[in-house]
């Protein structure tokens, strides 16, 4: 029914296209590529997370023959333990991404079967072959696809960076996207995240050099380092450190150990167990033979490094004498919450030093020179820019064409779109429901505009309740109306402003002879009222609630 | 009763230390440096500004004898307004300076005496003598103070650059900086805005030819240019640009309006008035004969540019063939808005051209080997870093000692800090209250954390009321209890919740026998019922009011 046409439908992202969640669609048969969720702003007060809206999956869940994930990075599989709970489908990804899926499933307690890959794996499933194809990142174990269907072949990168010199060994595999690019390739799908910058990306043993003049030039400080728990290579380097200079490690925060234990049980990470101290027992060493390795580099609220700056961490009291590395830089949108940890720990006496200061952290992501060897090696007859804003992906079009690509072959997308691919043809065909599926909570019906704008008005300026007691049979009011307002006014003149305000009312139901009215009436007067009353008196515009108890 | 020694107060200052207003104090007499005001972030929901508290002014208000502003920025003079509502003292700045607090006590109808001052003027005020010392910035008109009191001279940088291509002709006047070191500076304050970032600033001038460049290459497009009003330069740069190309001037915004006739009257803009067209009569002009000049460059939600990218600007409608240049940086903490801003006009088909694509800013704070400069000419006995937060402060403590200074004779300081200065001493003495004043709306009543504390919570869950009427002489609960959510669950659900909640509270009354209880033992019972279930079922915390009324 699909007469030769490849379907790809994005489902997921936040401001971000392409992001978390992509249907690629062939006769009856879907594959997903990735399962992740989103951290929310400022905007979306009291949400936890945002997942993708699969709707589209779960309308034609018959179809879904299988989920692969190109690495372990939260916005790529976050939304598992959702999506598994409505969608039945193997699990394909490499053995550090499935490992982190199967803890994420053990605390949901959700059943699902996970089917690890190595690089060069190619799979069968249904009209599609899927190969896979190493790439470096900042996590271990990441993936780019080249999926192929009678429809023609895509290549898809996953989020990747080109690292001459990566620790594993083995750098993202150039050859294998040329091999391809030879052979012919019609659509290349490739990540706009650094599309922005120019030149290269640092190298991960670049920050290790880096890393390793600070352990030299600090030999008596108590040392920590704050960095991502996934990011197991720099976790590696960290820890052939801690041994080159004789410390004793301790891990602290959840993910870090978590991360450490699977690392070193899948072969990711390799040391000596018994250099691992536990953060109970620091006190037993000198400062000097100490390191301690910590979340919190983005400056969580509730992570160990935070509570630690703020003077909450039971174990651990930082003071002078330590030096504490961001080996990490801040994701856009937590600048301020990174640099009031980073404050804090200044004004505690540590010296601090992170990305502005020195060379501590490489992005995982390609900047303009590897977008463009990517381009050049895979030669596309189609591009689809991804992973990035609408100004990355207008950004990527551009230094697209600047490498030779005609405009008309280069679609720019936005969440929702489903697109159609022949061999010789791409277009944009139509458009599903998709993009933002809020949790909050248990996520017990999911949270809506109309509840966030509640929100966002109650944050603004507060609320002002009413209640007033009206005879059921004359209509009068019986009693004072009782008002309560939170948000609103400060402690000291709450008392004379509900005095005023309750004055206001009464005022204004005997001048209004209310008298036997429609509560509903009486209720809506009460609340104009109330509302301008407030608006002269403060400027601020309360939520105002007016309720009629009858009597 | 100061025996010879200068008290320097720290008033103001969000996050940022040293910053917005400074008090120096000699026997019985102050002078105030800068009345400025701070943007609130999110985490104070509502509130419109934050201004110093400058209560320890108000207690010494006698002793006042003059307010001095260094520039023209709003978080130098925009607290002006407050201050002379309380203080009465003479004010002195640049022309510039007192032209934007005029508009701004114009507006607020406050009466105030100003007092022009020029590079070079030196002013005896009481003990103190002042003499300004031309630098460059981002505003014209800025001033570094040398402040001489029998204590002791400061040198205090307010916010300046080396820009060795100045547009008005004169430059930060190293010169007068290196003549009062070699006579002997007791104390820099010396500003540390951009002390992470090595090397110097971009000058002014290559900004222009940026836009020269961008100007010459896109001869058929409409073009834009959003970036701060206050920056005259940069407004003078691009009229001449409009001129060179042959482009009529549209401004749009009101401070882009303000602004542009004042420069033009106090003669800091010199441009043809033929060159300026209403902005109601850009559709009688060919896209290639205008220059839009805006407002926005910041993202701000009611800005000119920002409702052009929302389609609500009545005059413009962006469409292909627009190119908008932002000649702006995202302010710390507005990325995501700028961004918002700039994925919107290129999804409405316009072009973008913004910091991370080309050279179209400079920052108008000097960067390391500037600062150097500075501390190399002065030479002081002391040092105290200001403007910057504590990590700032720190960095560019270090790198004064890289130049030589010993730590003993460098401060950094917190708000509210008072220092002392003797010629051969500098030490902290004391601490008076000081930093944020919010204001919200009338501003009656300072916010207080309360209140926010409150919206805050609000802004995460929402809140719950809960009404029952009791008989005032039997105790028992009459009818049904009354139950109302906001932001709490989503419409759909909010009646089955509503219910259960009810039958909830129904069941704990029955349960509980709280029949002639006192009315505050009944509502807390209540509230903890009800947010033990609501938490139980949704895994919120909303806030829940009981309202008992007696019958």
């Amino acid at each position: 029914m699909n007469n030769n046409k490849l379907k790809i439908t994005f489902l997921g992202g936040v401001g971000e296209i392409g992001k978390n969640m992509t249907a690629f669609e062939y006769n009856n048969e879907i594959i997903v590529v990735d399962a992740g969720l989103t951290f929310p702003g400022d905007d979306l007060p009291g949400i936890d997370v945002v997942i993708p809206d699969f709707s589209y999956l779960v309308n034609n869940k018959d179809k879904v023959k299988a989920i692969i994930l190109t690495h372990g990075h939260e916005d790529h599989i976050g939304a598992m333990p959702f999506v598994m709970q409505q969608i039945k489908a193997p699990v394909y990804g490499s053995r550090l991404t499935l490992a982190l899926v199967d803890n994420k499933m053990r605390e949901h307690k959700i059943d699902y079967k996970g089917i690890a890959v190595k690089p060069k794996n190619v799979l069968k499933i249904g009209s599609f072959s899927v190969e896979f194809i190493k790439v470096s990142h900042s996590i271990a174990g990441a993936l780019a696809l080249c999926i192929t269907t009678p429809a023609g072949n895509v290549v898809h990168t996953g989020d990747f960076k080109i690292d001459f010199e990566p620790l594993d060994g083995s750098m993202t595999d150039l050859q294998r996207f040329g091999e391809l690019g030879k052979k012919g390739v019609n659509l290349l799908m490739c990540e706009s995240t650094n599309v922005c910058r120019p030149g290269y990306s640092a190298s991960e043993k670049s920050v290790g050099r880096t890393l390793d003049e600070i352990f030299k030039k600090h030999p008596d400080n108590r040392l920590f380092v704050a960095t991502f728990a996934s990011n197991i290579n720099r976790l590696q380097q960290i820890l052939d450190l801690a041994k080159k200079y004789g410390r004793k490690v301790a891990f602290t925060g959840r993910s870090m150990i978590n991360i450490s234990e699977i690392g070193l049980k899948i072969g990711e990470l390799s040391f000596d167990k018994s250099i691992l101290i536990d953060i109970d027992k620091i006190d037993t060493y000198a400062d000097k033979e100490l390191l301690i390795v910590t979340t919190g580099s983005q400056g969580e609220p509730l992570s160990a490094l935070t509570r630690m700056a703020a003077g909450e961490f039971k174990q651990v009291k930082i003071r002078k004498n330590d030096l504490i590395i961001f080996s990490a830089s801040p994701i856009p949108g937590n600048e301020k919450s990174v640099y009031n940890v980073i404050n804090t720990l200044f004004q505690r006496g540590a010296d601090v030093i992170y990305d502005e200061l020195a060379d501590v952290h490489a992005s995982g992501h390609a900047c303009q020179e590897e977008i463009k060897t990517i381009h050049s090696l895979v030669k596309p007859k189609f591009f689809i820019p991804i992973h990035g804003e609408y100004r990355h992906l207008r950004v990527h079009k551009q230094l697209a064409m600047s490498l030779g690509m005609e405009e008309r072959n280069i679609l720019t997308t936005s969440i929702g779109d489903q697109i159609e691919m022949t061999p010789n043809s791409i277009k944009r065909v139509g458009f599903v429901p998709a993009g933002q599926r809020l949790i909050d909570g248990y996520g017990i019906g999911d949270m809506e505009s109309n509840v966030l704008r509640e929100r966002k008005q109650l944050s603004e300026d507060g609320f002002c309740v009413v209640v007033m007691t009206i005879n059921n049979v004359s209509g009068e009011v019986v009693g004072e109306p009782f008002i309560i307002t939170r948000g609103v006014v400060y402690q000291d003149e709450a008392e004379s402003f509900v005095q005023d305000t309750k004055n206001t009312v009464i005022a204004s139901l005997k001048e209004q002879e209310l008298r036997g009215c429609d509560p509903a009436i009486i209720r809506n007067t009460i609340r104009r009222t109330i509302s301008n009353f407030i608006f002269k008196r403060t400027k601020r515009k309360p939520m105002v609630l007016a309720i009629v108890m009858l009597d």
